[in-house]
């Protein structure tokens, strides 16, 4: 792995050096751990005093906050590189440092892996022990798959795509160009579909074949455990760019705009259409066939049972957590608040006969 | 592949033809989409005009619906399936499609599955590459257990059942006949049962062994990565004809009952019992120790806490979604909201005090 | 499997018999189950005369609880062993009649499991068929990795941990001894950060790769499809004695406190900090960076937003569920709730004036 100098980090991001473009950067460190071989970064200006505390090597700043600290004389003699998004940044050296330091240049196919002889499998590809990959299968370039994963007949997977050991790709399913796709990944399993018939006992259900794909578009990168049903006769699809977390569940026939992420544990049911650029938070849930507008923004925990139509909204449906006593007596008048607003508006209507000389009947108060 | 006339599938499904038996159908599209080699289907009234606009070449409908299509006059020069539950016959048909046009027929063991010299595996099975099929388990004729799939000592399989790529079977569990498991399905893990003991620091937890199994009914489908514990003593047993959907948990103990619907994500927690016919939605939660009726209905998100003795009924716990800053508002104020009862009762005090003439005392008002 | 005497079951619990110690005991089950040959226990006064009524061969029981059997006059005749914490005191015996039991004394490494030459794998230990152990991974005495698992380069398993099928352990991650993870555990998949980017339509995010590890401590339990993300930097960690049901998701630079019982279906987001002790139910949903003090409680279904600096406490905010229609009702009201309470505070001015001879303005009224 060889050592890059803070100048041609520079040139590689797009940045620009304040101080010495010849020091030699051996990693990343968060501000209070880097040393003065290291790069940190402040992109949040509450941090400022960590910054100018830091050991740091250099330090990659906004033009602003380097403004800031030219201010209050603590910007000579230190190392800065200053990008339009100091985080940013920190991400893309990161990345570098991340290609730099991966040892595992494997290519070619495992003698324990099992692939179809019409499948396609580029020279470029790692294909790990115990994967089997099905019959018409089309891989890209450089596509790894490690251990034990599954890739059924006719599906696609494009240039680039890293998929962990135990992912299972179901037949006919596609997969984008510089996918990510982590351990315990099931793409195209069935979607949820039933037909109700009336049984001699009560209602029964008729699988509904699911014909469709799941189909993810480029740069989607997909947690541990998610799982991402196919279409019943349409596919499911993830649009470019999207980012999904842990163990979420994308039911068939969503669509999911591009750019958009979603949090650990979020579920969306059949048919919806989520837009572009959301922010989906964790253990969120959204009810089947709803249109959710572009640049939504829902909270975690929150429950979604109808469409949102204005883009850039924030919603919420979290319930208030309160120790556990005080839960009980919310919750026991909570149960009431619909008689509790009768009761107020009875109120009303008997301060507003006081004012207009009305005597309310004592009957017309029993009710509330 | 071949090509049935709407005459055949009328035959399979019970259904009659108005119009030509002869017709060639080729496959299943929906109403907007179906052209004159394809089969739609009409299951709701509301979708009547597109069903008159289809391209179809036969269109599946109710008597009812047809009746009202022909005093319209628009029944004539078309063809109809009419069946007794359209969306059914539908199902049925796709089924057909789908059997048709799978040419997966692959039998026998792969080379490199490994079963136990004692495991019971009938010709007729199709055991994927790196299967692994441990002592003294048993499997019914046509069972297909696809790449990676673990089944452990002393676990039964019916016939017919089709289990998709790395999925988990444990020792002892049972699977009944023509069910589907999903890709990730873990049966028969051990239950979260430990016995709480005072540590040196405060509680610690030793297991119990969790010695009883998960038993699986007959036309069980169960989705994507959901998981299955075995019983703590006594077995975790889920009906015939039920399906759980993606990423559901099923805790130690719980029994489901027969044709009951579990959407993505749900959870029941240890030895609750679920009645038969229920439908539970999306991202539920169930307490452990419960008794919930037959044909009830759980909305989704909804978290049960109390057992449900009477059956049939519907029951909703969701907090509702508002823009968030509406939701700020009104999450504070339910915090405070027994208080706010408090001060509704002092205002009815009063007014009845006012009512009877009686002055309310300032020093109680400034208790509310 | 050799049969053990109530006297040898004693001296193993450090228990007290009183009755027969020669009593031969073969297996353990519940208080209305159990015949001669067998041991039940009582833990919970509630069920004496389900103790006194039980076939059981002996019963575990308190010395408090064996006291009010005697005061009743129905000890005599009898066996029991006295235990401390009688439900402790069975898990004990359960786990020494587990391990007599099993049958399954296999060690060394399956034909079909690929370990890299430099990998550590002592001889004591069982690695199954198709299991995947990468450069420099290390193992401890008696591990024992049950089929299709995947242990990434450099990663760590402590002594006398059992793996389940199909688990997938990232490169560099730690776990600890006696650990035991069930199917479907992914541990280290990369946590979820992204730095977000103004893209031409909108946000775009920019991997962040995640460096740190995931970090079992020992005597940790994890449940079937859990997944504990690697931290960013940092490494997430788990102390230990912890116990993690299914499908939990654990984000990254998470750290939870020894002995700590998470639920299944518990989501826990990134840089969130839990205490010892802790008890999480199902469902339960914590956001990114709170601290959690030591010894709480979280109900099912909680979302925890704020951080808990009190130890001991116990915390819920689950909307109590109603009838559908009833919730309605509610829902309805409950949106409107900040008004209601504004509509209350005028009804309280207006009764305040009316003590005090001042009449409310009319178009004062109007604004609640």
């Amino acid at each position: 792995m060889q050592t890059p100098t803070l100048g041609q980090l520079a040139t590689d991001t797009g940045a620009q050096v304040v101080g010495d473009p010849d020091l030699a950067v051996r990693g990343l460190a968060p501000l209070d751990q880097a040393g003065p071989d290291q790069l940190s970064f402040l992109s949040n200006p509450l941090y400022l005093p960590q910054a100018l505390a830091s050991g740091a090597g250099a330090v990659i700043v906004s033009a602003a906050d380097l403004e800031r600290i030219r201010a209050e004389g603590q910007a000579d003699g230190r190392n800065w590189l200053v990008a339009r998004n100091p985080y940013v940044c920190f991400a893309r050296i990161a990345q570098g440092f991340d290609r730099r330091g991966n040892t595992d240049h494997r290519t070619g196919i495992d003698p324990r892996a099992s692939v179809a002889p019409d499948a396609v499998v580029p020279a470029s590809c790692f294909i790990g022990p115990n994967v089997v990959i099905e019959s018409g299968a089309r891989l890209g370039e450089r596509v790894r798959i490690l251990a034990n994963g599954f890739v059924g007949a006719g599906a696609r997977i494009g240039d680039d795509t890293l998929i962990y050991a135990n992912v299972s790709i179901y037949h006919q399913c596609v997969v984008g160009m510089r996918c990510i796709l982590h351990s315990g990944v099931v793409l195209g399993a069935d979607g949820f579909g039933f037909a109700p018939d009336i049984g001699p006992a009560g209602v029964e259900y008729v699988k509904i074949p699911q014909t469709g794909r799941a189909v993810l578009g480029n740069d989607v990168e997909v947690g541990a455990n998610t799982a991402i049903d196919r279409g019943a006769m349409a596919d499911t699809i993830i649009e470019d760019g999207c980012k999904l977390d842990n163990q979420v569940q994308i039911a068939h026939n969503v669509r999911v705009g591009a750019h958009t992420v979603i949090a650990g544990c979020a579920a969306i049911a059949g048919s919806t259409k989520v837009g572009r650029f959301c922010v989906i938070g964790g253990s969120a849930n959204f009810a089947g066939h709803l249109n959710i507008a572009d640049r939504t923004t829902v909270s975690g925990g929150t429950s979604i049972t109808k469409s949102i139509s204005k883009p850039g909204g924030h919603f919420t449906s979290v319930f208030p957590v309160q120790p556990h006593g005080d839960w009980e007596r919310t919750a026991a008048t909570l149960r009431g608040l619909s008689k509790l607003r009768d009761r107020v508006i009875q109120l009303e209507k008997r301060l507003q006969g006081q004012d207009a000389g009305i005597s309310i009947q004592h009957t017309e108060e029993k009710k509330s």
